[in-house]
């Protein structure tokens, strides 16, 4: 039998699933991707070592392959998202469906660990998520906070937004510490001008939440940073997953747990 | 060799010391006490089950028994702290030097976990503890929290507040929630009101502490929580430790570490 997220994979792959993928594969860790010539390899790698908590990598490929077997079972980094961006020199040039086009035989795929794993800890423990409630996409920010730089990587953290009670909150960091390669604790919660965030009504990506009386915004590393950092680069050629379209792999989030 | 524990118990016993135990020692948990009637023992313990946040029991005597052998060796609660309460009908009505004039067969000894013992883990991560560096006592409050009752004992719970920032917030309740037999995680962060305290400023015990620009109260059960309580009772004739003055254990504080 095959299992929930290879049957996703698949449906992908031959454009039967072309949505975000929040809910698919239940229990399934999904990743952040990006793509990278592999001249840049060397130093995006060490720009992961050195930001865990925005760029916990969980997995990448050889140059030229498509595939990690540690991820999952016949799982191609080139077809089985369901939308991807395309960089070039650092700047989104076009959205895309696969990769089949536009794969070399010198790209690396880099998968970095995604909220959605923590968010699915969150939930089982009571913790109310208020952009799941919503519907809609978690808010995140440009902060203030620099990302320690290696080679042509670097720039400012990326963070996402939870508002949660202080009590929820307390709870939420508990829960997510246990998940270090998907972003792990909380990098600030309360004042948003402490990190740099002018206007926390408006983030940079994603969709605003309210933040109801008694409620404090709890903020995480975000994976979109490593967007931010290929930016920065600018290589000639990089790929990423689109916003919500993530690659669904065979590991468990509780195998992520780190106790 | 005795341990330094013992020397300390030995030390208080004799009469050579008789000031506040923070620092007596390093690394040995010490504990709060109070003493009950046993005909109040059985509601008592209830009340500490119901309240684990702030009645972490970590030993208790057989009635009339001075020993807790589980806690030291040639331990007697009789004579091992600095300084004693003593209450009759609720109220306290003489401090004590030691339990000898005031002792009967049917008295129970409870010692519940005290923050001493995350106070250290807090300092050895590198997270500043307000009250340490300025010397003073811990401030603490009568929270709106309510204890959950168990015969006559109930009550509001007294929380213990520390002032951080946010970053050094979250390393705080990564590393207390590794300490349940001592108060484990906070309660509370942030707005005192969300939790009944109207003025931050005015400790019901203890100091006052600044909180700088930038940082948050962040409130942990405390074990004064069960004096409140035994006043609420009000036992015919009731003991606890003098505030400070704690009883000094065999045990580690790392054996007390959950994982």
């Amino acid at each position: 039998m095959r299992s929930l997220s290879l049957e996703a994979r698949l449906a992908i792959r031959r454009g039967a699933y072309t949505g975000p993928t929040p809910g698919l594969a239940p229990g399934h860790v999904q990743g952040n991707l990006a793509v990278l010539p592999a001249s840049f390899a060397p130093d995006f790698l060490r720009y992961c070592q050195l930001n865990p908590k925005p760029c916990p990598l969980i997995g990448m490929t050889e140059p030229g392959d498509w595939r990690i077997p540690a991820l999952g079972a016949d799982l191609d980094v080139r077809t089985d998202i369901p939308g991807y961006c395309l960089f070039r020199d650092g700047e989104p040039v076009a959205d895309l469906r696969d990769l089949m086009g536009v794969w070399r035989g010198d790209l690396v795929a880099f998968v970095i660990g995604c909220s959605f794993s923590f968010e699915e800890a969150l939930l089982e423990a009571q913790v109310p998520v208020r952009h799941i409630e919503c519907g809609s996409n978690v808010p995140m920010y440009r902060s203030g906070i620099a990302t320690t730089p290696a080679g042509p990587f670097g720039g400012p953290m990326v963070v996402s937004m939870r508002p949660m009670k202080p009590a929820d909150a307390i709870r939420a960091i508990q829960v997510t510490s246990r998940f270090p390669g998907v972003h792990g604790a909380p990098v600030h919660f309360g004042d948003p001008e402490a990190i740099g965030i002018a206007d926390i009504a408006r983030p940079d990506f994603g969709d605003p939440v309210e933040i109801r009386a008694g409620e404090v915004p709890v903020f995480w590393a975000c994976g979109v940073t490593p967007q931010s950092a290929i930016r920065a680069a600018r290589p000639a050629i990089a790929i990423t997953h689109k916003p919500g379209c993530m690659l669904v792999t065979d590991l468990r989030n509780a195998q992520l747990a780190s106790f």
